[in-house]
């Protein structure tokens, strides 16, 4: 039998999915389980684009241009131009889904060898999409202390050397929910202009900030438009994780060039999908500002009940629809595996994605967990219980009763 | 300004749509354009497909599982016990497209350096997803005197080296419509059992055999079981290329595994593609056979209309829509390029796809065309008129007056 690849074997589990079987046999033994542990939002749909699925009026589902549907990008650009993003309809790329504009943008412009700096935590999948190209990411861990704030600029200057190629940020932040400030931007500007960096910005939660913040592009730094390699999608704004739309947009002429032969290789991103997706740039204001509320609403429900338990706590995200909250136990991975396989609590559990999986560093996020307030409140509610209740009897918990906690110590 | 990648340097223009900016300014010019260049069927998507989508009955356009949504996984393991490919479930991983799953095959089994060998010529993209992969790819070129059959064991074995990992064939294939026979799958099974190589499989034309002779699938090879990766899609099966659904198939475990880590750092196959692709299965068997029956006409038609044409020869396809003629052209690759930048024929043109890109060898199908007959008879008719008259004017035809040929030759 012929080997398999290295690479292959190389690529990580997803933290976000690699407790699935455990889930599914808690179903399978009739326990409820509250998902939080994946970004995929329980809102509706905009039903526009519900309405333009059920138009269609084709009689052959036909391959798109490779690089997207013309009027689709005609009116990405201007919804682009909302947010003071100055782009042009040459300048977008559409791809399927942000992961498909990620791993293009590293193919393009990473080579085997090459090495990117990404603050960590940080989406899980980035490693794997870095595996995929066969560059290397090196990480600087933001803390949970600081609320996950941009690491000092000396610890990003102390990693860079003659193979690094790029700056790779989430913002607003998956897992952490933080929103980058004009300040530290422009750190980053700055880093990125002196050591000649691409800076791949990921920023599919725009429309997510809570706090009266600004939303900073990074196409709204000055001086580096060449450098940026913006990655969005579709997914998370209008709930349509499965209809695997994103778009990779940059202003750099020779990144684009490289970006679409990738892809002509794969021929077109979903045809459906994008008419789907172009009908949503229409969605009704209203059906954004009730998304919108409901998140606000859930994100403090949410934060203010983790924090309330006795040993848990967690900064106020600012933006997307994640938090990364510290538990008071041994080892979050094996916490997520007990709540699944061996706890019930009225015949329910939670799905939590251990923090340990956004790090790239095995000793990062070993009590830390990332979830996603994509239940309504009363689901919220009950899982904030049921973590309550688990942390009382988990066999690893720190906050037990002492005796327990110091036969443990002495066994 | 940061390098772009060598990676992306080295990858191919698509020789099917390279020339496409020349057939955008022919039409700005007013010429119509025949598109015999792309696999892009102009054959209707079943009816129960396109009910499918409009009877979308749902709230939220989730995320499927990633190894696609188990009930269409089900039905297409019946598909495939039809053709007596003895499949499971388990063994079938759903893409975005055969373009996705010839990616993750080489991804998953092959390692930077690694070799594989293709028989050419090939359909292009294949040398493109080994540049993803960081592999390389040694070729054979079959001849389009022998009709493209598969070449000599002995040119394999000569090029088995201890980086050598699989072999990639195409049954049917594209581009040559060439259909292996029995004996050569026995030898190609021979030689994956020999030196324990991976065959990675693409049979997405196995619906499009036109001669009675039958389509031999990897997995009706015996003893190579755990070698096989099969690259399977719907795109030309029921003329739905815009859904971006394929499928790979495997029964090694190991290579399972490693596909299924890529298909986890994507997320998730299109949604809509996978329940419009679900009902295709149940396509009226009326329906495969006007499109069968309409390809088995066409084909006769295009052959017999080539090969009456002076100096053209193609042999006679036995599988797919596509067939490999030779031209009497200096180069193929500039023909294509002047039938749509200087040529007209009552305000008409024709776009082929240049052999040459065909062929991982810079000297190999240069007086060679892909012709795809996805387009109806008349049109084929006119399109065989407009090759006819263009030979008789192309400055770098070999069938021209002879004196022009003689100017030619003392310039």
């Amino acid at each position: 039998m012929p080997q398999v690849s290295d690479r292959g074997k190389a690529m990580p589990d997803s933290p976000i999915r690699k407790l699935a079987p455990l889930a599914d046999k808690a179903r399978e033994r009739g326990v409820k389980v509250y998902h939080l542990n994946i970004g995929q939002p329980d809102l509706p749909t905009p039903p526009a684009a519900l309405a333009a699925i059920k138009n269609i009026d084709r009689a052959i589902l036909e391959y798109t241009p490779s690089e997207g549907i013309r009027s689709f990008r005609e009116k990405l650009a201007k919804y682009y131009h909302k947010f003071k993003i100055d782009v042009d309809v040459e300048d977008i790329i559409i791809t399927a889904g942000g992961s498909e504009a990620v791993t293009f943008a590293f193919m393009s412009c990473l080579d085997p060898g090459d090495e990117i700096i990404v603050p960590e935590p940080a989406y899980a999948n980035y490693e794997a999409f870095a595996i995929v190209a066969g560059a290397q990411i090196k990480s600087i861990a933001a803390s949970i202390e600081d609320g996950f704030a941009l690491p000092p600029v000396e610890e990003f200057e102390k990693l860079i050397t003659s193979k690094t190629k790029g700056i790779m940020i989430c913002n607003p932040n998956n897992p952490t929910g933080y929103l980058y400030t004009q300040e530290e931007m422009n750190k980053i500007r700055d880093l990125v202009k002196k050591y000649d960096l691409y800076l791949f910005s990921d920023e599919v939660y725009r429309e997510f900030c809570y706090t009266g913040s600004p939303y900073i592009s990074s196409f709204h730094l000055e001086g580096i438009e060449q450098n940026v390699v913006l990655v969005d999608s579709v997914s998370k704004r209008y709930s349509e994780c499965g209809l695997r739309i994103g778009a990779l947009i940059t202003k750099n002429e020779e990144v684009k060039r490289n970006v679409l032969k990738f892809c002509q290789a794969r021929l077109s991103p979903p045809l459906i999908g994008q008419i789907a997706a172009e009908a949503s740039l229409d969605a009704d204001p209203e059906y954004m500002l009730s998304n919108y509320n409901e998140y606000v609403n859930r994100r403090k429900f949410l934060i203010d009940g983790l924090n309330r338990i006795e040993g848990v706590y967690s900064p106020i995200p600012m933006g997307a629809f994640y938090t990364v909250a510290r538990l008071p136990v041994d080892n979050a991975e094996k916490f997520c595996a007990w709540l699944l396989a061996d706890f019930e609590y009225q015949n329910e559990t939670i799905y939590l994605a251990p923090g340990s999986g956004f790090y790239t560093a095995s000793d990062k996020g070993v009590d830390e967990v990332r979830i996603a307030y994509v239940l309504n409140r009363q689901d919220l509610a009950k899982s904030l219980k049921i973590l309550e209740e688990a942390l009382k009897v988990y066999p690893g918990s720190r906050v037990k009763k002492t005796e327990v906690v110091k036969n443990e110590m002495n066994s």
